[in-house]
């Protein structure tokens, strides 16, 4: 659709207000989560909520929020405002602009909707080594007891950071909320490459993580003849083979798997590899799917060992379930979508977001808007006004049902 | 062949004479080339050829002569005292305990032979990142040229060092040499497994070593799905394993092809590895073959990288032709190890030896005994006294018949 050069403009005023925070000089910025950087963040957010005539204050984790009411139940709009080390600027803040917008909007509108917009703290796993953590902690997600061991980039305790700001690490849950919406850039790319202007998040696939030990034995390369070796990184090639075609067989049911990390010993150039790790990330949002993915490569693998004389095992690191998004939320905005001839797909999201953290206390969705070739996490991250206003005006629609 | 009480004894002792010199505690041992543990060494080596009733002295790069002649034209019998970081008592030391053994028999049976055994400084790359810098400086061999410029470990140039010991790293070639013999352990496992006793060196092989580029496109590893991807690793992991086949093809012509070394970027689990270098290692005796393999490397890595939207390139690190050992010494050990019932094979070596730097100025031979398991740089590196004294025994018959 065509916007107003007036919201045109607005979005761009709020894109603006935020851009020099944690520059790094040579295109990107750095906001790490509970850093001062994310501090000034949440600072000229909260500023520009007052210009919008709203409250604004933060919880116990120092996620902050601005509202247009004191009505018990609310709907919330959330993303982050921190970002990786030499990240982009659209990841987080896109959302923040588009909660912003429609707080705008409603006031222009003289629309009455009880309405809070809110900043998470610290949602990238940059700075802990840990995800969503002002969200987790205040809808007491369950993998977030243990946070506040987490020591930062800069070494710094969780908990001692906590404490110094005289946060809690065991806050209320919040309450009130009736319907959850994020809006986020896709930082994939079928938005772009199927040219939709909007996506609507079906499920938030759950990852499962692997650590594969592949163990043969370290030799002279010179010296060892083809038909004497046990090469372990000849088996780690069969295997991230094998890894790829069962995310390509398993791409039907929306699943990926990729092998992301390999560590060779001893990495040298005359040493036949002995001991080879990879890392394996498989994501779904078809848990049976995840479980034939996980067989399989369990299976195959020691196939492979066996066979090259090598020795196999697995570790899981980790394994979240798909969390599902609000069916009837999704209808919503695909109304709200056609409506408004904003071309749109429903779709999964491969990677983590807030919105998981909501998604077991009330209704919750996601709406994502192409980022250029995908890239995020990145300084060429790079996404439009134009694709902010468009995901924003698509949920603005879908709230306007809700107005009283 | 059963050796008497008395050289086995003789050889031990001389063994345990270097025993203890940069013993780590753990087993193994640290005598890097041009450090004091290698003085050491170096030093006690000159007083058992001074016991054997031997002149002694250094050549202008310390290499340590033990000489029972003044004549001008004399057999040279030679090996190294240094060793890699936390290696094995066996590796350079089974040469000169066997130089040591021939020097004891010629006297004990008075049969007049000019010899002289040397003890090369660092034959190993471990110290300077380069090998054979004692032996390869006084035979002007012509990859030293700028040796100097190395750093040591321990952040040391050898420039450096080589002033202030008084040494030059423009020295004398070498003089009257008549023919190069060196015993070695095999450091790969083929002696072992076929049971022979003794190894006769066909050619010392030649490596090609490579670098090679896998560009693709690092993405997120969950939000892109798998018919979306430039998966640089799987790309590299099809190219090891066509770079494993291709040295099995080619081991019919003893030639062996290896990828030792592997640089995942940025080998982070939710990253879809976009840049992927790996390091190659052929070896051979047969040129033919070296170039077969590269060629084909090449050619195969290209085809998989366009069909895999990969970009790929290729950069040669270093190409040392293969080094052929003299036929009729062979002949001569062969003929001895046969006279001595010893079993024996002519084989290639696939690691680089000081012999390399005589090929080219004077006859050259080498023999090999088993190590266990074929462990080498290793503190679990291990040969028997018996099998020192198998292949000594082999140059000493074959030695007699030069004798005057």
């Amino acid at each position: 659709m065509i916007h107003t050069i007036e919201d045109i403009a607005f979005a761009e005023e709020l894109f603006d207000r935020f851009y020099n925070v944690g520059s790094t000089g040579t295109g990107g910025v750095t906001r790490l989560g509970y850093s001062k950087e994310e501090d000034e963040m949440h600072e000229i957010f909260a500023s520009i909520g007052e210009e919008l005539g709203c409250k604004c204050y933060h919880d116990e984790v120092g996620n902050t929020f601005v509202s247009n009411t004191d009505e018990a139940e609310y709907t919330l709009i959330g993303s982050h405002l921190d970002s990786v080390i030499d990240g982009g600027r659209y990841d987080g803040v896109s959302g923040i602009i588009t909660g912003l917008l429609i707080l705008h909007w409603l006031k222009e509108n003289n629309i009455n909707l009880p309405l809070k917009v809110v900043a998470f703290r610290c949602e990238e796993s940059s700075n802990f080594g840990r995800c969503t953590i002002g969200s987790g902690l205040i809808t007491k997600e369950i993998y977030k007891h243990d946070v506040g061991d987490c020591v930062s980039k800069a070494g710094e305790r969780l908990k001692d950071i906590f404490d110094s700001r005289g946060y809690s690490l065991q806050p209320q849950i919040i309450r009130g909320v009736k319907q959850y919406f994020e809006l986020h850039i896709e930082q994939g790319k079928v938005l772009e490459e199927y040219g939709d202007q909007v996506g609507i998040v079906s499920t938030i696939a759950g990852p499962r993580r692997f650590n594969l030990h592949i163990l043969g034995q370290a030799e002279h390369s010179g010296a060892t003849p083809m038909d004497m070796r046990s090469d372990a990184l000849c088996g780690a090639a069969e295997i991230i083979l094998e890894i790829e075609n069962i995310g390509r067989e398993e791409s039907l049911y929306s699943s990926v798997a990729t092998v992301g990390v390999v560590q060779n010993l001893p990495n040298a150039l005359n040493v036949i590899p002995g001991d080879v790790t990879l890392g394996v990330d498989m994501r779904g949002i078809d848990s049976e799917s995840l479980e034939r993915m996980e067989t399989r490569m369990k299976n195959t693998a020691k196939k492979i060992c066996a066979r090259r004389g090598l020795t196999f095992y697995k570790e899981k690191i980790n394994e979240i379930p798909p969390i599902g998004m609000t069916k009837e939320l999704q209808e919503r905005l695909c109304k709200a979508a056609k409506q408004l001839h904003i071309s749109h797909r429903v779709m999964p999201s491969g990677a983590g977001h807030d919105a998981m953290s909501f998604a077991n206390i009330c209704d919750t969705a996601m709406l994502f808007i192409p980022c250029e070739k995908g890239i995020s996490h990145n300084k060429k991250e790079f996404t439009t006004i134009e694709s902010i206003c468009d995901g924003a005006r698509v949920l603005f629609e879908c709230l306007k049902e809700d107005a009283q």
